[in-house]
């Protein structure tokens, strides 16, 4: 088995008429600096199928003699921290695993693995089908690994129990040298983990790293920008391909109720000081004997989320509401379960934010009723809330525009959207409560709105406040 | 090979005095009616090694005779149906992979593999250690599978290409027969899917899960209750084990500036009216000749970020800000990197919430730069931004109280800062703008702080306002 160097598939190598050399990808251009013959042969070989470390300086040194192997050394050190190289395990001709730098400055050191170390897959790292090839990813590593052989898998397989060279042997084809190299680029990789003596996962005598879990630390990883290859942001990778969707969702029932609107240009010059709301608002989970009025609820609704614009954009059409989206996308829909609600009948409902109105989809039936008891019970309160304002998100929204970035944005929206009404809902003196987590496919079922298409990201309860506010300074 | 159904690890079976049975588990009770003899020996074979359906059904036939099959047959679709059957792979004795429920009502339905079919697997689908096994998860899923034998990640490694049941006999060990089977229990866990003809994958028929990113959706389906058996919400599960964080963060430097604050007082008297603030909110992008000042920059910090009390509580010491979090966490940490700033040297700092001031952390080094350039790049701006707002997590702060929910939580507080943020910079008549994404590396080496401990979540430029706002009706 050897560890074979090549460059990332796309770079190559191109010479002008005066002898100019150049590395280049679509994202990156290198002019070689009086690069050797020796050189230029060895980055040929880097282009094309690759070699060790050994081969290519005994072809640097066989072609240009002693002298310019300090150049070859100082190039090689740079294409590997530009993260230019892959590094490929071939045993027989067969690759079993290909190790691709997806950060930069990149760093990469191969330890011995001795007989008698002990090793196991870290809970960071996951495999996947990514471009129809099993990849070995982990928010914790500058690389991928692609596994182009089973026996990749298989050996990753028993990784999952503490394992050392000579029993991951048990797969055949594996000598203790050749998982000797697998280890080492797993190791490097930060794919797997020594143990210890003890028993104990050097990874996890880390107390910040234990208190990670996976998902939330590849999201992170993911979601942000530096140790990954993504692109990130605003990319509209399926215009062309699919249409996005309208900036208004389409009505979801013919049982609507007009709410009532309130009266704004008073309001924006007898309101409430902002730092009084600011400062008084907190959090409220009991409520007032009067339940919340249908007066109240269409106040609120359209000071914390109507449309006030439909904007025709150049790729999709976008709204303009009393909070903020990223990029305008308003991809989350509001919808009611009223527990009670003064001359609105109990049931679950839709806001439409553009005719600002209700569209009844359900009774109170057995779904309303287990998402008014599951917030009751996330909340630790002492009774239903009177209303229970569930976010969903229509998730290709974001998505159709953002790229790494989408959910991360959905979920800063309902931040926004969070705080918007509970400021709304203390310069009306109401109750607010936001929750910490829903059930997204109990509501789906409720609503009868497909999971994948849109679910809920938020919930956020609202009722009459008991005692009045004393809005005095 | 063959299809063994048993009952999940934890569940038992107990008999009391008068014969009742009952099956049981830590979180479940079921009291079964009037159970047969048979009935009883195909439970007691469940709660152990189990055996396959036709297996079970002929010991109850031949225990009880006919009568007692349909009982029978109730009661395995209750247990299914309930999330307590697990579906194990065994060949020669040897388990390959055992597929269990994670939510319910659960469905399983095994489909014929057809010699000339074509299955891939599922770019949702990803393979991790979990608790020392290699387990196949998919947010598409109801179930997970753990893949005992290496056999079986072998199996998952081919199937990164288009497969069929002939083609994955390549794996040592593997039959035909073997392949369909194993194939089956994937395909129903939608852990694979069906190429088409045209070279298509069925799951990617659907556009709406197509822009579904693999990390966005495994994220919303495991930080949401639901389609998942992991704890949901506060748990405390380090309490004993690791230490807390304290409610603020220990100072990161003895070069502190001490910041002016507003009369607070005068404001919740005299302050802009709520509504007017809201509705005249937007992102600003552009800024005013003359540059934002130290005491702008210390009445904006005050009124959205200042600790205005610190509270001992049962577990974790927690306090109390202008914007809301999730159990008074305060997880959010505020770095300011100063382009220019009436009377504040440029360079990065960091707010002190409690103390009210800015410790210096370093100069405008080449880290402070990009961060600032690349605020301009993200956000399409025809300048560097004034001051640009670094919000990083103290992640554990959230994570030792709270499951599954940590990280979701953590970006609703940054959307709830975001618009707390921006109604503050409106009702100052500054230049608020939020973005969409920030390097999370770049930040924590330009901060010197551990990524894993904290790094950045969120960013919003901050600068003097190129036009006075009206704030007229």
């Amino acid at each position: 088995m050897k560890l074979s160097l090549s460059f990332l598939p796309n770079i190559s190598l191109s010479e002008d008429s005066k002898d100019n050399f150049t590395l280049h990808s679509p994202s990156f251009k290198l002019n070689l600096q009086q690069p050797s013959v020796g050189l230029i042969a060895a980055i040929k070989i880097l282009c094309a199928e690759g070699a060790t470390e050994t081969e290519l300086s005994e072809l640097v040194l066989n072609t240009d003699g002693n002298s310019t192997l300090p150049q070859f050394y100082y190039y090689l050190q740079q294409f590997i921290s530009l993260g230019l190289i892959c590094h490929t395990l071939k045993a027989d001709g067969v690759c079993w695993a290909t190790m691709i730098p997806i950060s930069t400055p990149y760093k990469v050191e191969f330890s011995e693995i001795a007989e008698d170390k002990k090793y196991l897959l870290s809970r960071f790292a996951y495999c996947h089908q990514d471009n129809h090839q099993l990849t070995l990813e982990s928010p914790l590593s500058q690389a991928k690994i692609t596994l182009a052989d089973w026996r990749g898998a298989a050996l990753i397989n028993q990784l999952a129990q503490t394992q050392n060279c000579n029993t991951l042997t048990k797969i055949p084809g594996v000598s203790v040298d050749k998982a000797q190299m697998f280890l080492s680029l797993l190791l490097s990789a930060k794919m797997v983990s020594e143990v210890q003596a003890d028993g104990k996962v050097l990874e996890e005598q880390s107390s910040t790293l234990a208190q990670w879990e996976f998902q939330d630390l590849l999201f992170h990883s993911r979601s942000r920008i530096g140790r990954h290859s993504n692109t990130v942001g605003k990319s509209y990778r399926f215009l062309d391909k699919i249409k996005p969707l309208p900036a208004i969702k389409p009505k979801m029932s013919n049982q609507a109720i007009a709410l009532s609107k309130p009266d704004l240009e008073k309001l924006k010059q007898a309101d409430t000081p902002f730092t009084l709301v600011l400062e008084q608002r907190k959090s409220l989970r009991v409520y007032g004997d009067q339940p919340i009025t249908d007066i109240q609820l269409g106040e609120f609704l359209y000071r914390s989320a109507r449309v006030r614009e439909i904007m025709p954009r150049q790729y999709m059409e976008c709204s303009n509401r009393p909070y903020p989206t990223g990029g305008a996308c308003y991809e989350l829909e509001l919808y009611i379960a009223v527990n009670i609600c003064k001359n609105i009948t109990s049931g679950l409902y839709h806001y439409c934010p553009q005719e600002h109105q209700l569209e009844k989809i359900a009774e109170r039936n057995a779904h309303v009723n287990t998402l008014l008891e599951d917030a009751q019970r996330a909340n630790g309160g002492e009774c239903l809330p009177q209303l229970l304002i569930i976010f969903t998100a229509r998730f290709p929204r974001v998505s159709w525009a953002y790229e790494s970035i989408a959910y991360s944005l959905i979920l800063k929206h309902v931040g926004v959207l969070y705080q918007t009404m509970y400021l709304v809902a203390t310069a009306m003196e109401l109750a607010p409560c936001p929750l910490g987590a829903g059930n997204s496919d109990l509501f789906a079922a409720a609503a009868g709105i497909d999971y994948y298409a849109e679910s809920s990201v938020g919930e956020f309860m609202l009722g009459s406040r008991a005692e009045s506010l004393e809005f005095r300074i």
